[in-house]
């Protein structure tokens, strides 16, 4: 029952200028409503819909920028790993190491992201129900680590389309770890157009209120100055301008839910 | 932007006394958290799972009772029909005629129950798009009857399991017609248990509140004395007793919501 | 393990001009494969996705047509009822009545066709479980009626999206029913042209052949002379030219099966 | 239109002496059904559901096992790989070399495996619309490697559940790429009994002859001589002793199809 956390940033981390701009106006947001806040960014987009779709800086310039923006800000940082050999070196920098989506269920990853010690915040599968996450879990515990978050980011509904399933939020609360919503993800259309994803970011804030009215420990929101340039998930990311005011919103709900 | 509404009853009606019964601890729930209500309650069952499920006492019986909560209560009734002839009579008695989700795309009966005059609120049905529910309103407003609400009780998911989208809210708000979140239903798990449907109604609450965190008009929730012995959707109606401790919370969301 | 039998004919009747130039061509293409057959068409389109689609031309001048068609061929007619008052004097001219999908669970429809000792077809629900539909079959069959067929037309897959489950029909025929195909609306995506249901007529014959080759009793295609002028499911009909030569191929793989 | 080829074998390896007795019983039956065949085995089953599930013999065993079987039998053989070190040694001696759904759009995977040179059977995620698996395609096509083919093993639908379209097959082979049914996994119910997955072995034959009877250029059947004692997907593999009566009525209907 203790306050919400906040994890945002940008999708993919574009240079440091970039990430201590963003870093800067989202501080300000979550400071002015009391919110606080991890800063999330992928140094790689290990599996984007095409090729054409950019990758990101790779893992030594993005841990270098991670590892800056920690220092500067005093916050702790996120990001994303892909292979048991980058869990190690990821997790001497970051304080959380995310698990994503289609990798959920990928036994060695989950061990070796476990055996580091740091926090991790697994993606719910967007194949897989919410009450078959606790396995899930259990593969990192079995390591001794068992500083675990759950993260409901939608599940597959039909072709190119995800729903969230609000009883999911609830049901994974049962294994005692804290649940994270991803209202980024929640509403991205994956491959929905034809190159990339789509998305509809005017369901975000909606999402995010949601989470919290029932419960949410954390949620995860990715934000941009200008999301229709970003390089990825730009349909489905907040403008940064907005964020301030979405998370008034978001930590009143959150104070009722939590009193 | 006005405060919510709640929609409540058993999900049928089995008796004048146990209506009166029930009503009674409605109205002191929802009087004591400061909650409009309606009572609701159907007189048929026109579409169980089996032969072998309850279907009613039937119109006329049904009718008397209702049209007795109405006065003795001072609260609007509301009640769903299952074929044209049904609506006018119908709407003589209760304040709000409703259409089953099953039936929400038969255009006679649409525009029967818009051509009462009465309130209509609409169940989308499972099996389609919250953006089509425009073109359902457009069938009852094309009679001149533009006193209409669409209804959110869960989306087709795989077999015997439905989810709420709650994307399907601000979209169905998008019409300019209140939109009424059914939490009961949207925890049903149609045909879950063979002859009859199932339900978790642990996730109605959740459920709920997830809804006025994002706007929702009003609220349906099936309640009764003694759920597991009901003659129909007992596993997602939900407890009277419980009825003014959930109302409390939902009133305070509400009121951040709407403010 | 009797050779299938092919339901066919336009998805609403147009004229009695119309619905003979149809016959006559159905009935030289199935003919020509060896394939028994009935005549399929709508008086009334009772749930069209917007109040702008063609209702049809009502039961009085669509039952003269099906009479018509039936002495004139030979051939055993098929249409569907949406209300209980229409299962006896529709029953009188025709040989199936057809039980829509959105109303598969209404008991009272069911007992009605079922008391007219007339063969049913039903249509599985697009929320419905295959082996749900045991229970509507019991509907049926409890009047005493047990010339029951039962449909599988898609299930609800996404939004604007169906999906045809194939292991829906041997999961059906447990029940000793014979179990259709429709390959017309399995192919349907409700609702998605906004005031209208979208289609995709190249998968109409993949999914035929495939029923057939897991023992389907019987196929239910809608044709015409020129589909995409048609009053509705237009986009889902196969042009009646291409009838004869998907027969001949269908007809050889349910040899092939039911050998 | 070439006839159709089998991919058969246990689900994970258990010993050099079990996948020879497998192998010869699967040679007899598809002889004997005059269909070519290559064996498939897993050294590693990556992502299993529970941590509870076994694993298999490791990659420098199951080489030996797959080496083996390849120059006893003189049958090509096909394995999954699960990270980019694994492909190169794998493709040392095994033909194909198979992607799992969960990791179909990890592009460094992608990619070094189409730098072996080696065939690639790319396994649809269940998370992934058909129309899809051209960007997928385009990722391995890229290093100049086109010896893809693509494989449907069922899609998310609900939870614990998977659905085949047969519209998939005819859309993935608009690309021009083989596609393959997997008619083991499309039967698979993900997670179904807790701490593994559950399955319907029945519904295999069936998916099989409607993937055949839609133009598949070859089927998936994982076999085993004691199902119910396997140690990973028991559930929905079938008796090798059905295999040769199985085969004999696939063959037929691809005789019919490509003739």
């Amino acid at each position: 029952d203790r306050p919400f956390a906040l994890i945002a940033g940008p999708c993919q981390l574009e240079s440091l200028d970039h990430a201590r701009m963003l870093a800067e106006r989202i501080a300000e947001a979550a400071e002015g409503a009391g919110v606080p806040w991890i800063f999330k960014a992928s140094y790689d987009k290990a599996n984007r819909s095409s090729l054409e779709g950019k990758r990101g800086l790779g893992m030594d310039e993005g841990l270098k920028i991670l590892r800056a923006i920690r220092e500067e800000f005093g916050v702790p940082v996120l990001t994303d790993v892909h292979s048991e050999a980058q869990c190690a070196p990821v997790a001497e920098v970051v304080d959380v190491l995310q698990i994503p989506a289609f990798l959920c269920r990928q036994t060695d990853l989950l061990l070796a992201a476990g055996e580091t010690g740091a926090a991790i915040n697994v993606k719910k599968g967007q194949f897989l129900a919410p009450h078959d996450m606790g396995n899930v879990a259990d593969k990192i515990a079995s390591t001794g680590n068992t500083r675990i978050m759950l993260c409901e980011r939608g599940t597959s509904f039909g072709y190119n389309m995800l729903v969230s399933d609000f009883r999911a939020l609830p049901i994974m609360a049962e294994t005692g770890y804290p649940v994270v919503m991803d209202a980024t993800h929640s509403v991205q259309m994956p491959g929905g157009m034809g190159k990339s994803s789509g998305g509809k970011r005017e369901y975000v804030e909606p999402l995010a209120r949601a989470a919290l009215a029932v419960g949410a420990a954390a949620v995860f929101m990715e934000t941009h100055e200008d999301p229709d340039r970003a390089p990825s998930d730009g349909p489905n990311m907040v403008p940064v301008a907005d964020l301030g005011c979405i998370l008034k919103g978001l930590k009143a709900i959150d104070a009722l839910t939590k009193h």
